[in-house]
């Protein structure tokens, strides 16, 4: 596998050259953000920077600089080494990709930009880029998460769109950062709003051999999925903590697809049901419900009755990283609650009120009764 | 919860008593099949034809006579005990259940019967039932399996309406046997063909506080994803023995998931999406992806680079019992063969593809390139 690769890369590397002079316009790409999955995303698109004439070979990755134990530069590092040693170590990233600490220099040139930070970071960064950025940039978003305004909530590709005036994709799927990143097999989905051939651009640009991606015109609905998913990994952990066995999960895994759903489809009535059918829907809801950290904490939560609190449990089983699914669960009842929908969603509300302390973690599968019209 | 619904069953029983001059025509049940499942539908219907005054109190269950060990027979230690000792032990299924080793008698007065038998045993049954049943008779089929015959394939609740000339619907769903008997929360999903109320008899005669039955009228889809599912569960064990992690066998499975889709909507026209949502689909598909026996005999497959047959596997790790999977794919490849459809379900083809040691078992990732259009 690797060395078909490494074939396929030397093989499109010369032909790039010989194209540049023919096609002056090609792509250029910048990543916001160099984390786990921002550096594998980084390396995915790197890959086919190289290979497809049109991309430039060059792909420039955001770093928020830090100093090393050692006491270099992190991005020094990652262009010595090829290799984000903090947050992806062992995999090389790609020969093309250049790490920079300074965010207004390395989105200047690019026409596509592909944001992938910890969501409460987009808004400072989106006020940055402000005028910063090439007028005929296109925007995607990796970032899974919303912000609950009084308004209402607000995704993050509105943020990024209504901010930078400028049209924002996502992706969204069952993606493991490292398990792509040593190309285990796995698919994902770009959501798009109004134009196809962009979407299509961005599936070329991510895809692939051991990574498939689909376009389905369902913004919302992608980002959607990847936000609410965390909320029934957490009803699957404590499910999985009071040991309750393989069918029981399997039906809270269902009524939280129905959930994420009914509650994307009332907030944005141009969601699609197929939409969940998709990597970012079904695919993605069982890799988070089988590993992942929300699962975790919430399964060892359930474990101690509820007397341990998640602050306590993510302090000590996640050095320092916050439980996305915990918050999430509390925005999405700060909208039940001012939308009059808590008995819509007996799951997504008994998940926050479990959290919370209100219910002892059993009650996940008592509101049968609840059962929504 | 023992205790409160041994409080229910006092009470409802009583009212029964009362009642029960006063509705003469109550609905007489008898389930037909005694094995691990059958006994505990036996278990729940009994519960259900106490508490509701619409059923009689009796349910009547066939059993397929057996001497056991002790030199007794399986249905008059049944009576006896109130225990399923061989399929069902430890689990009490209802005083009000009587087991009946004559199929003749046992049916002879109800007009709701519950075929819960292997499906091979099905065209037999049928055919001895022939005119010795209730000409007001109603069915439901918890039967998973269709049978392939030379016009096509045919679903067991179309078999049991041909030959009985009765309206037959069924029930899926992520039912683990053992789990329901000891009353951990479950669901499942009721396929109907047109008439809505007699569905509705049936998600009354089934639902119990903690097992939710739920009508849909989809009886073709409801029932091929409970046959399909299978199919789905053995990719999912390569992924499992090939240790390819939750990305890949989360991708496996939606790609199953689309194909089961796909395959009950070229067979059925009449076949819905929603169905696939429901209990019978998604979360029964996790259920069985999980854990159940096609997934375990699938991942030894693989661990053993699929130089030990599945033949040799189930005769070792099964107790002679088959694998439904395996058959269902063999069946499944007959029909899209014979359709020229092979192309359009890679994951099905390669499965079976597999399973007769045509292909390794890690091409279940490798038809990528085979992306049906």
């Amino acid at each position: 596998m690797e060395s078909q690769r490494q074939i396929l890369e030397g093989e499109t590397a010369s032909d790039n050259i010989s194209q540049d002079e023919v096609l002056p316009n090609k792509s250029r790409v910048t990543v916001v953000g160099s984390g786990n999955w921002g550096s594998v995303a980084a390396k995915l698109i790197a890959f086919n920077a190289l290979k497809l004439s049109s991309f430039h070979d060059e792909v420039r990755m955001w770093v928020f600089e830090e100093t090393l134990p050692s006491g270099e530069k992190l991005s020094d590092v990652i262009n010595q080494t090829n290799e984000n040693v903090k947050y992806l170590p062992g995999i090389k990233l790609g020969k093309n990709v250049v790490a920079d600490p300074d965010l207004e220099h390395a989105v200047r040139d690019a026409n596509m930009l592909v944001f992938v930070t910890p969501h409460q970071f987009m808004e400072g960064i989106c006020k940055r880029l402000v005028g910063k950025i090439r007028e005929d940039a296109e925007a995607i978003s990796l970032i899974k998460g919303m912000e609950v305004k009084m308004e209402g909530p607000c995704m993050i590709s509105t943020l990024i769109s209504k901010q930078l005036e400028i049209d924002c994709c996502v992706l969204m799927g069952a993606n493991i950062a490292n398990e792509i990143a040593v190309e285990k097999f796995s698919e994902a989905t770009v959501g798009y709003r109004q134009n196809r051939e962009v979407a299509e651009k961005w599936v070329r640009l991510f895809s692939t051999p051991s990574f498939m991606v689909t376009a389905v015109q369902d913004v919302e609905g992608v980002e959607l999925c990847g936000t609410l998913k965390n909320v029934v990994a957490i009803a699957a952990g404590f499910v999985d903590g009071l040991e309750m066995g393989n069918n029981t999960k399997a039906a809270i895994m269902r009524i939280g697809l129905r959930e994420m759903k009914a509650f994307s489809k009332l907030l944005f009535s141009s969601v699609k049901d197929s939409t969940f059918f998709e990597s970012c829907g079904v695919a993605d809801l069982i890799t988070t419900c089988l590993g992942g950290r929300n699962r975790k904490c919430a399964e060892a939560f359930a474990r101690n009755g509820g007397k341990r609190s998640f602050d306590e449990l993510e302090a000590e089983m996640l050095q320092g990283q916050k439980l996305q699914g915990v918050s999430t669960a509390k925005e999405v009842y700060e909208v039940l609650s001012h939308r009059g929908w808590l008995e819509l969603f007996p799951l997504f509300t008994t998940v926050h009120e479990i959290c919370i302390g209100r219910h002892p973690p059993s009650s996940i599968v008592e509101y049968s009764e609840h059962k929504p019209k």
